[in-house]
């Protein structure tokens, strides 16, 4: 297959870097320290369409990354934007909300199974900080109890002290724990009592770097039980997988009930709307809390999320894009084992983890995923990757192709084919 | 004129409390202590175009809160949304981002006075809490310096300690300073050598309740000087006024120089995009801050922004903003005293706040905002009001009948006439 040239990208990240700090940000950016072999991926792209999108020198990719997360039922996707789109013609960012607002609260509580009420802002870090807030409002207490690894957003109480521009104060509150160590919760919560307002996580462990989990069996059984008996908040922050796992979300996919549920992502299959989830024992400290912003109320946006979920149940998309990521991610495997590498999957399937085993530096993986994306398809080395139900079985078999030919470049060139710089 | 009925927006509201905490949020809502005589207002909107917005029973209203500032070229602005209309065929928010986000920072850079770079986010908060970041980042100190009744967003350091929510440790690094009070900053200064990252104001002071003003002559020159003497960064957060005093930052209009500076509200005519901007000297502090969004790349407000800020320019609707101002202003200064009420104009004409002198309780204000209201022209109570290039004469005119009708209804009720409830 045809290694892909990135002239263009590069003669724009030479303009872009004159007047945006790093030139691009996120995670091909300077800050993230993501060790992305940088070289190999395009920087701007020109066009979006279904499972594709299309640089600004014409390469096509399919796209695993989703926009990190928002594209579930592929860009563009015709039902979501009509109804966008009609919206817009009466109006979008209004001093008064439209009564759509209330419809998509209603589609919610509704579609969410631990939902009584919604509240729309438009970060996925939005409704993170607000979980916390109306944890504390409500029980009076200050403290969080953290997964380490665990990623709820850029504020800086989400950060680590010391890296740049973060403060202790920003962390003094927060309290870490090991994914899925239940005796290490207990004795936390032990440890300080009447002091934790929220115990917040992820449905499942996926952080950058690392293979993804699933909890041990009855953990989350365990979890509810130790919160309600401790009178602490159990916020899930279901950003990343809201929707992939479970319509009715994560939480219920796992068998329990959460007392707050952040989504955003792939609510709106991305329209720029985010919510937090409630039960009615925390509504009132929700309504208590001061959070407000200057486009939460745009209409556009939730116009998008109530055609997205809609057809999301519909057309039951968390088990569509289950069963593409298995036979996706089975192909890859097997492609590994073929040219002699350990394809190491983790995760949940529609939303998955990779790395090939035994090699803790991560540039084999790196030159693998190198060698994917100069050929068109889109994967990251770090991050978990995302199905859309737009993936079509032809999608699926090029990507297969193409990651056999990069095995083969790996097993021929080694890490040295992640090449180096921008 | 008409009292307008509002029986489907008391219907929409009785089904919106059950499934949103407090019905509706922001300034209408429980949690912000606005006073505001909610019984006169509409609740929910229907449509929305040029300087007015529906309600759901019907009711068309001249909006002077203009979506609480970003509409600044009318609803609906044609140029605007035809951007980006044309750019969301193409694609929106995708893994990679387009080149029009470089297209956009030049622009910024060649349009705001200070700015060497840009940087885009979603909320105003957003970029209030970089600018924090940076600075902390820059100087290796912790503090930051705010004027007493400033807003910058909804973040817990924004708020107050007490505040629902909010705990000490949130607002451990706050310092706060009277607005224009240089000798209390430079003492502040003085006193904690070393610590203070950043400055943080708005550009002139618009709190809620209060009446505006503008600093001293020479305030922000001796500030400027100050800060530089210190190593304390100076962030100037325009979310509010920015583009309404002067398209080149309101730092520009004050005759001073901000380190950084941040944009919302009018950026994009109420397409959702937020910008920070630097100086060179924070450029890599800026890059090395991690700092991201699930939407932040979207292109469509981004295009939005283009046009928005090349017709801002192109019409001076700074200029525009300030003369309509003054000629509506005038005219309700000349309504209230017609009636025997001092009616109080402050702050800047584009983004005007008042109220009537001698009731501290604000009773009487409150009841004739409430009159303006049931006659279709939206005022708020509390909070600085925005004009828009879109108000015509006719509805300026339109406005001062309004006006003129409510003084004469509050001479005669008095504060009763504000009603009470929902």
């Amino acid at each position: 297959m045809q290694i892909l040239d990135h002239s263009k990208s590069r003669e724009l990240f030479a303009r872009a870097v004159k007047v945006i700090p790093g030139g691009v940000y996120g995670h091909l950016g300077p800050a993230e320290g993501c060790f992305m072999p940088v070289s190999a991926y395009p920087l701007f792209s020109s066009k979006a369409q279904g499972a594709y999108f299309w640089d600004v020198d014409g390469n096509r990719y399919v796209d695993y990354m989703c926009a990190y997360g928002p594209n579930i039922l592929g860009y563009g996707d015709p039902d979501v934007d009509a109804a966008a789109l009609a919206q817009l013609k009466d109006g979008n960012c209004v001093t008064a909300p439209s009564a759509k607002m209330i419809e998509l609260a209603e589609l919610m509580v509704d579609t969410v199974a631990m939902a009584d009420w919604a509240f729309f802002c438009k970060n996925g870090g939005d409704t993170t900080m607000f979980a916390l807030m109306i944890a504390r409002a409500a029980t009076g207490r200050g403290k969080v109890v953290l997964t380490k690894g665990g990623y709820h957003g850029v504020a800086p109480w989400t950060q680590k002290s010391g890296h740049p521009g973060i403060t202790p104060e920003d962390v003094a509150n927060n309290l870490y724990v090991e994914y899925g160590d239940f005796e290490a919760l207990e004795r936390l919560f032990r440890e300080h009592p009447g002091e934790i307002a929220c115990f917040m996580s992820t449905p499942y462990y996926h952080p950058v770097f690392d293979d993804n989990r699933v909890a041990p069996e009855g953990y989350w059984q365990k979890v509810r039980a130790l919160c309600d008996r401790h009178g602490v908040v159990l916020a899930i922050d279901d950003v990343r997988c809201g929707f992939r796992l479970d319509t009715a979300g994560s939480d219920k996919h796992y068998g329990f009930e959460a007392d707050l549920m952040c989504f955003c992502k792939a609510l709106a299959n991305g329209w720029n709307v985010s919510c937090l989830c409630g039960k009615d024992s925390l509504k009132d400290a929700a309504g208590g809390v001061m959070y407000t912003g200057s486009y939460w109320l745009s209409a556009a946006p939730i116009a998008a999320a109530i055609a997205c979920i809609t057809k999301m149940r519909k057309i039951d998309a968390a088990r569509i894009c289950t069963e593409k990521g298995k036979k996706l991610t089975s192909g890859l495997a097997a492609a590994g084992k073929k040219h002699g590498f350990d394809l190491r999957i983790s995760g949940e399937p529609a939303m998955w983890f990779m790395r090939i085993a035994d090699d803790d530096t991560y540039e084999l993986h790196q030159a693998w995923v190198a060698e994917c994306v100069r050929r068109g398809v889109f994967f990251t080395n770090h991050h978990n990757l995302f199905m859309n139900t737009a993936m079509t079985d032809e999608d699926i078999s090029f990507t297969l192709g193409v990651a056999d030919e990069a095995f083969a470049a790996l097993a021929k060139n080694g890490p040295a084919g992640a090449g180096k710089g921008r």
